[in-house]
């Protein structure tokens, strides 16, 4: 029988996380202070625990991960590897495919790989509470368990428009413990403000990070913690790439490709910069990053100092961006729905060692489908980009008669995306290309620096 | 690092499956037809294949799983088993909790462990299409996948009340290529008249068995799959008991008590089974099958012949049975809400061989609840039957003071039952008991046989 599941006991779980920042050929760019000028570390000690200021910053090659961290991380990594031999065969291409199925965290994605560690240093610290937001939900449930684990109290801002249409994750969020809210809410200065222009406001993924924040600051007890974008994010997101190699090694294969879906960038870093790693090291491999085309940040985008959030409240970071004011369409995949990008993914990009794709919203959903009909999994969304992107290199391995080795991260699954998958099949879902004004003209906002 | 997951390589995944009818102590109470005769396996043939039909009456201790079925088994087999040590220190047990987790299937449950098999055998057997009927959609979906796997068409007649208000295991099917239709259905002699009657007909289970029978037996190329109840369909279930052996062996232990929740009978034969062999054997173990209190089948129904489906068109079964015309409440266990029993842990109950116990909707999802605030999962209504069971018995050591090691099947997550969770948290669901009249009176319907 031929095998399908590359297994690893947790005894082989990774006990260092891997930083890229100390194989990059050029060091990472400064954040920047409104004034232009570089922020040092203390900048943000308002809202995050010294121990994940110390990793945002750190050029150390290995981070050792705390035995407390393991331990939940063991209650479903390592993740499977898996042989897609049902696809390979639907596709009919002599290429390989492989993907890391990250679904099997209770929550369902990838996010609680650095949600734990983010609850285990803030409980460290002595920190109560843990303030976010979260848009569909992915990132409030993730962080709602690893809180629930570390015995720290969470309070998810949660865009008021998925809080009324999509009750099921929140009602995930409260069966893991944490106080869920419809934001724009009447807790927070920010929140009142807009309720008070206006009492319908929708609320947006922008302002539920300012609520958040708001609350993160003016509690000593309270910190805020974000999901993706973030060096220590990406750094926590290593165990994927870092348990794909050691997997690969078992069935004595080795990727030429290594595919996964960018957003904010964190699950891509996880899969691809331990790759990247070994690829500094001398190992050859190609590096693809797949976006949307509706958010085609890393494609279309300029690489520039831009704000992190949508009202100019962050630092800078030298990131591709479409700008900090841009709004993607109401995409299905809403994980993937940034302006900007991971400060380390956009420089690497930037420098070459990573290709980017946009693929349409359509060919994704197509992709997913045919995944979902071969190998058994139904993707999330933002999964199938990286499905796509995995298939498209599949059919030209066929094209060209070459036998690649093909991997990708199967970032989620989509028991809670179960109606974008009812649009797309009764044919509502669309395609959407910005005209290159748009772009532009998003663009000419950027600040000036 | 204390170990969490007992993990098995595909290759150890069993080869074959285990027959309790082997090992019972008295043979199977035959099925009867309506003139009260035992009726042969040709009688099925209509609907079932030859290979399944054979399977349904064999004695044979061990069965060969096809290769083909095991190939599509290894997608997600052999599953964990999970040492639940965050729940047994919630909990202050001496005892040590250990469950098997089903989830993992694409489907999210043990469902596809049989819906596979039906449909290789069918395939095999040249059928091009299966029916089924489903209620909230768990059978549905595996059927859907296990169709999709081996190219054979699945059509589901799915209760109209869920069909409208359970959208996403819906577009689940379609995501894996079946066609769904709302039952009744105008496709059918039997939903017509329905229809005709009432066009308003919310559906029932049982007239959605009527329509995918009265398909199955209309065509030639058409056959019919049913996800519990029958005796192959507990004997594919074996591989979770016959696992969780194995994986018991790798770490040294044994269960004293072996907890599975009990509808229509399939999960609990799979988990009980193979230990209750080992018990023929000589071993010591306890097996508790857990009921809803609100479908009492095994605590208040009689061991007496009656009919499988609530229309009295099936042929007769020995079993525990609460009349066939019996309705349980809406629960949200709907996997649970079945009259009747399997025959075969009809029988092993009456044996004394196999315990049971009913327990009340809110016990369980305060078990649920405090599950997944432990160990991460949100398991699905059904399961929390058996998680409340695991951690009653847990309580009693802690109360006696002994270190027993209690195992449980947690049969599938609840990512698609949040509905539930919501109307618990928020005070709406209830307990409810039978009056002792209401039960007798559904048991004078019993058939005289």
């Amino acid at each position: 029988m031929k095998q399908t599941k590359i297994l690893l006991d947790e005894s082989e779980m990774p006990k260092e996380w891997y930083n890229i920042v100390a194989d990059m050929p050029t060091p990472p760019q400064p954040v920047l202070g409104p004034d232009g000028n570089p922020i040092g570390p203390d900048a943000l000690s308002a809202i995050f625990p010294d121990a994940l200021i110390e990793q945002e910053v750190s050029s150390e090659r290995w981070i050792p991960i705390p035995e407390k961290v393991r331990e939940i991380l063991a209650l479903w990594r390592p993740s499977p590897l898996m042989r897609a031999h049902r696809l390979e065969e639907a596709l009919g291409t002599p290429a390989k495919i492989y993907y890391k199925y990250e679904g099997v965290s209770p929550a369902g994605s990838h996010k609680p790989n650095t949600a734990v560690p983010q609850a285990y240093y803030n409980q460290q610290a002595g920190i109560k509470r843990l303030t976010t937001e979260t848009g569909a939900g992915q990132w409030g449930c993730s962080i709602a368990l690893a809180g629930q684990m570390f015995g720290i109290d969470v309070r998810v801002f949660m865009v008021k428009v998925s809080y009324q249409q999509k009750p099921f994750r929140r009602s995930m969020m409260q069966t893991w413990g944490a106080e869920v809210f419809a934001s724009p809410s009447e807790l927070t200065g920010v929140g009142r403000k807009m309720l008070a222009e206006d009492p319908d406001n929708p609320g947006s993924l922008g302002l539920a990070i300012s609520e958040a924040v708001e609350e993160a600051m003016g509690d000593a007890g309270t910190n805020y913690a974000l999901g993706s974008v973030l060096n220590h994010v990406g750094l926590h997101q290593s165990v994927i790439g870092l348990e794909a190699i050691k997997q690969f090694e078992k069935v004595g294969d080795y990727p030429d490709v290594v595919v996964a879906c960018c957003g904010g960038g964190s699950n891509f870093a996880g899969t691809a910069f331990p790759f990247l790693g070994e690829k500094a090291a001398g190992r050859k491999v190609k590096l693809l990053a797949v976006e949307p085309s509706s958010c085609p940040t890393l494609t279309r985008g300029h690489y520039a100092y831009d704000f992190g959030d949508s009202s100019g409240l962050t630092p800078l970071m030298k990131m591709y961006t479409l700008g900090h004011d841009f709004t993607p369409p109401g995409i299905h995949a809403g994980g993937l729905r940034y302006h900007g990008d991971s400060a380390l993914v956009s420089q690497l990009v930037h420098e070459k060692l990573i290709e980017a794709r946009a693929i349409p919203q359509l060919s994704t959903f197509e992709a997913g489908v045919q995944f979902a009909k071969s190998e058994g999994i139904v993707p999330a969304p933002e999964s199938n980009h990286a499905v796509s992107g995995a298939i498209e290199e599949a059919l030209r391995c066929k094209e060209e008669g070459k036998e690649k080795t093909i991997f990708f991260t199967l970032s989620g699954h989509g028991h809670f995306d179960m109606t974008a998958y009812d649009k797309y099949f009764s044919g509502e879902l669309t395609n959407f290309d910005y005209p290159e004004e748009a772009i532009n003209e998003a663009l000419s906002h950027l600040p000036k620096v």
